[in-house]
């Protein structure tokens, strides 16, 4: 099969660090145009807006979609309106009844929607699953904490209502977490904390249960300096389980399993040709709607202003 | 068929004002056992729990669930498990996840799961819609504006997190939004006002569109005295249409097309009968969602303090 004909849109740090190395890697796929504000790259031609591109360049089959959250919808909808496939960076989209809109869209249409997670896709993720499922869990326990100025350096975007905040990597560990576990969770409480100066959280607790009672507690924070934590730790019937560092690293009661390097966007490119190739679509909600239910259900503390 | 016996747990003021009445006009229902922490209906056995009820009258086929949202899925649950239908007061939920849990169980089960919105049933709902399915709508306005002092004098749970504030009167006009626009709707913005000593809104302005950019604006307050307005306003190519009253009055440029008493409850009741007959749910989860996206999305205002 000749190579699916891609285009990006909102060329930014996430494209360049992960999103242009996966494409090179993976035969299926020929990036043949980019829109966006500022960002090109070398050698594609840019476009400054996505209707400019998909007037340009008809022969685009799809197109991956990296802009802020907040703006995905609209060109989204031009994309698949205009009969391209469409994969949508993490968070989908800034509302639950857009991206359930898309779906309907995409679905009329029988073009492919993915919604990717590309977390879901780190290389410990599968064992830990499977380690779960033959497991009985005690309690989990989700720490999520990073230093928001080394990731995010001034992202306005971030921090306006709609950015997430805290959330935007927290949504990552919700996305293992609703992979891995064999019972889906639901919140019963949470804490969001928002500097006095920002629009979205800086910080969250959250407090989930499944139809089991099992307890799934989670503790994203922004403010972290030194050491990055990514981990989901769960106490079960066979030992303490810790997948470590984004879902790099997997232990049980402090025995290397498996520790494997990053393979998530050429994993996302792989399972995009993967949908498009069956003319299905992927698009589980349900670390957006975690987040969503987190802030309805939610109590709101104000913290210090935060200034990058 | 004999009526399906129905039990009630959390008796409070929605109940004395409109369950009852509503189950005693249905052939279809006999109202067997109450469960509530203080509340009691004359003549009906009572009990202090819902544990407690279940296992004291095992030939109670369906329950209806009016206590606040934050305590409703762990009743739900056990009934569920006890193999009872389900009757959920709107909200069906705290959360999303939950209702979806609950969805997933009564499914596997068998059972009947009704997520109620009363204001669906108004009188002129039906009507509108049907006009609005012929009309060209040009923008869409929803004004529901309410004393919080007269219609939730001192209910702490509804200030609480999870308890919702002006989205629980507000989601009445998102249930009949959902319902009578000829495409689903999402939020693009939003602003949320919370009382400086309060965990929920007092007030919220939300700006929704459509697939074809139809705008639809809406207006919740909680501090209107005086008249007191639940008006839905479309623009149309046929003339200005206002539903007023919550639902019980059309009129098309000013002239009255239907006038009705309030019948909400008792539909409720004939619904629900009517789905336990055909072995089937009913649990469009719209109107929750775009509250969670109102609180995902809105930017946050904090005025003053709220006392009852």
């Amino acid at each position: 099969m000749s190579p699916i004909k891609l285009a990006i849109v909102g060329v930014g740090k996430i494209v360049r660090d992960q999103h242009l190395p996966a494409i090179a890697g993976n035969g299926n796929f020929e990036l043949i145009a980019t829109a966006s504000r500022h960002g090109t790259v070398d050698g594609v031609p840019a476009y400054s807006s996505i209707e400019a591109m998909l007037e340009a360049v008809p022969a685009i089959d799809a197109v991956s979609l990296c802009m802020p959250p907040q703006y995905r919808y609209d060109a989204a909808r031009k994309a698949l309106d205009a009969g391209k496939h469409v994969f949508l960076e993490k968070p989908p989209g800034a509302t639950l009844s857009e991206v359930q809109d898309l779906i309907r869209l995409a679905d009329s249409k029988g073009l492919s929607l993915f919604a990717s997670w590309h977390s879901r896709y780190a290389p410990a993720v599968e064992a830990t699953r499977a380690f779960l499922a033959g497991a009985a869990i005690r309690s989990v326990e989700i720490i999520w904490k990073e230093d928001v100025r080394h990731w995010h350096p001034n992202q306005e975007w971030i921090w306006q209502a709609g950015g997430l905040g805290v959330f935007d990597p927290g949504i990552n560990a919700l996305s293992i977490m609703t992979h891995i576990l064999p019972n889906p969770v639901f919140l019963t409480g949470a804490e969001l904390t928002f500097p006095e100066n920002r629009d979205a959280p800086i910080a969250a607790s959250l407090a989930f249960r499944d139809q089991a009672g099992l307890a799934v507690n989670a503790e994203f924070d922004w403010r972290q300096t030194g050491k990055q934590t990514w981990d989901i730790r769960a106490e079960t019937d066979k030992g303490l389980m810790v997948l470590e560092s984004g879902g790099s690293k997997l232990t049980i009661d402090g025995r290397e399993q498996l520790n494997a390097a990053d393979d998530e966007y050429p994993s996302l490119y792989r399972r995009f040709a993967e949908i498009i190739s069956a003319g299905r679509s992927d698009t589980d909600l349900a670390p957006l709607t975690h987040v969503a239910d987190a802030f309805m259900l939610g109590k709101r503390r104000v913290t210090e202003a935060f200034h990058d």
